[in-house]
């Protein structure tokens, strides 16, 4: 039987566990009698474009096992989409000279478009290649899946983090601070603000009001709201969306903010609210934006999560040298109580630049915050802590040689 | 022998840590044989003031172990100073009433000039009380220390946050962000912002540029420095000080933002660098700003910083038993490599409102980095993991009882 190789790009922004999905494709299709090599795009599908390749199959065991300890995305990732003919064209230029018969896309929900759009393409024209998506957002915004490797890890920092502001906001609230506030990634859907609410485990559960974009933002009821909390706690602690929209579908943080030279800034959520709330009820507020961090803080990533996020690219292989091809792995969950799931295929058509929004059942009946329904949806997600690295205190990433494939274009 | 009873109270903003010193002088105190009842002011020193305090000698030692798994400032914290006579008289009538001779103060500079003043006032009126102060912050500005409690933990922070942010700087700036800013704490100096340079030992360091507060700002050389770094490496990774100052001494982040009506905003330095940076290179920056997080992320707290907390608490209760007073308990380093230090005792009124600012051996000669010798000073303080309690994948922290004693007066 003769072997073909195997090329895996990341793409999109990162998740602290997108490297275990790298490691589960890696060391799968190391492992696969039907893969020769194995390769990486460098900086996502670009260094496919451009014939720039990483050939992981000479890379010692050892650094290789340190991938999933790492942040980021090791091989690099890309916000550039495929959308020309000719781009598409030069993809099968690049397989066919690499002698690449199968592509792992690991990304969110415009990399599956992708992956789609390039599946479609080799049916048309009767290329043999293999395409699986092995899904990646923090977001977790991706449809026919029950959630998406990454989300886990990000729900969990921003729990425990709102979790540790609450208390240190309870601490001074007395003569200083009394509100609190955390900016939350998810440009679409409030899925990690809303992990926020597993807080709510401590006895000073913080937050007591969370923002979801999938609630159209009123400033007078929110601001009512605040003060009334106040009132009764004495602080106030709140996860925002970085993604709220006014009534009539404006994106607030792209409003209200000139710098000195009059140029509109492109607010940051937080802050605006800081100053709508400091403005209302004259009194101190802080406010926290973990932009990456939220993303890359593999230290505290969920072990289920991390577990998951390996499993799904090695079960990309699998199905690759399968036979499969124009799926992406997913996650059916069986059960809640204790947490059950079971991996499923995807057709990538369907997930394909498709959004799952926060089900109105998943939010409380204000708006302010969510439900039971949502919190017992995502607590078996940041079970466990995935395991760290640490020497000197500090975590130990890998240290691939980085070998590249010789160009043949 | 007659045995008086003891408070403790916490003041100023918190580390991740105070609560481990909480609990070392709390034990200390019910294990003393001199010592009747430990109480805790509710809110620092404000409860002292109103007859507010905490009873703990009945609380479950069950409980009481958890005290140290617990970030923010347990019985409260506050930023009132004590100033006029009359409140020093108050202190000492509450004292009075409630057989207190034993008072623990655990703050920063400003809370040992309260606790050196409290005890010079002790000795005039002949009170018998026994004064001691136990050092906290994140800052590490206290005086005739080698170290503060609460640093270490925040500097891991800082350094393992900055070295996961920069790992995914490094994945995305191909074709999107390539300057990522971090802001840190610090309000008159640069040793948590400089302790962002022990993410180096990663070998994508980051931070390549660390912006302090003993250095004063100069915007124009600042650009061309970032602009020499993405030339470089392709990617510019930033930890800049709240604090920073232009040249005539004035702050950056009060000036240059003013929001849609027209009001200056008190500026988040990052956010003002991003903007500088985005106008002259033109290109895609993120910042995050911790905020409270790098005070209490107690998650991710260094062991060294955590049991020192403990430790410094526990000896000033025995130093106070023993006759000690108007002190702090201080950390005298006997060496670095290995770590090896001991406890002494500082006066009061050497530690009180000084400011221990980073000496110029520990900045580099361009004013944009740290040297080696800062970072073998800082090494060892963030060493080891401090424990967890984890339930659900999230923190559990106490639950005390928080009884109150009954007013007297």
């Amino acid at each position: 039987m003769k072997k073909y190789n195997a090329v895996y790009a990341q793409s999109g922004g990162v998740t602290s566990v997108i490297n275990a999905s790298a490691y589960g494709t890696i060391v799968a299709a190391l492992e696969a009698k039907e893969i020769d090599r194995i390769f990486a795009g460098v900086n996502g599908i670009k260094g496919i474009l451009n014939e720039d390749l990483f050939d992981l199959t000479e890379e010692k065991r050892s650094e290789i096992d340190r991938i999933p300890y790492t942040p980021g995305a090791i091989f690099g990732s890309c916000r550039t989409r495929i959308e020309s003919d000719d781009d598409f064209e030069r993809l099968f230029k690049v397989f066919d000279a690499h002698s690449i018969r199968y592509f792992f896309y690991n990304g969110g929900n415009d990399s599956m478009d992708t992956a789609h759009r390039l599946n479609e393409k080799a049916d048309e024209i009767g290329f043999p290649l293999k395409v699986i998506g092995i899904p990646k957002t923090v977001d977790n915004d991706l449809l026919e899946t029950d959630h998406c490797p990454g989300f886990g890890s990000a729900a969990r920092f921003t729990a425990i983090s709102i979790m540790e502001a609450t208390r240190d906001l309870k601490s001074m609230y007395s003569d200083s601070t009394k509100v609190f506030i955390m900016e939350s990634m998810g440009r679409h859907t409030g899925w990690l603000a809303a992990s926020g609410s597993l807080a709510s485990t401590d006895r000073f559960h913080g937050p007591q009001i969370i923002l979801l974009p999938e609630v159209s933002f009123d400033e007078e009821s929110f601001i009512e709201r605040v003060e009334d909390v106040i009132m009764k706690e004495g602080y106030c602690s709140i996860v925002a969306s970085e993604a709220l929209k006014r009534p009539d579908g404006s994106y607030i943080s792209t409003a209200g903010y000139y710098d000195a030279f009059g140029n509109v800034q492109l607010g940051k959520i937080g802050q605006y609210l800081e100053r709508a709330i400091r403005e209302a009820l004259k009194c101190k507020v802080h406010v926290a934006l973990p932009d990456y961090l939220q993303r890359s803080s593999r230290h505290v990533a969920s072990l289920i999560d991390w577990q998951e996020a390996v499993e799904v690219g090695a079960l990309a292989v699998r199905e690759a040298v399968n036979g499969e091809s124009g799926i992406m792995i997913s996650i059916r969950r069986l059960s809640g109580k204790p947490y059950l799931k079971e991996y499923t295929k995807a057709s990538l058509e369907q997930v394909a630049n498709g959004t799952k929004e926060l089900p109105s059942d998943f939010i409380s009946d204000d708006g302010f915050y969510v439900t039971e329904e949502f919190k017992s949806y995502a607590l078996p997600l940041i079970q466990g802590e995935a395991p760290n690295l640490y020497l000197h205190g500090l975590p130990m990433y890998e240290n691939l040689q980085r070998i590249k494939t010789e160009k043949l274009l």
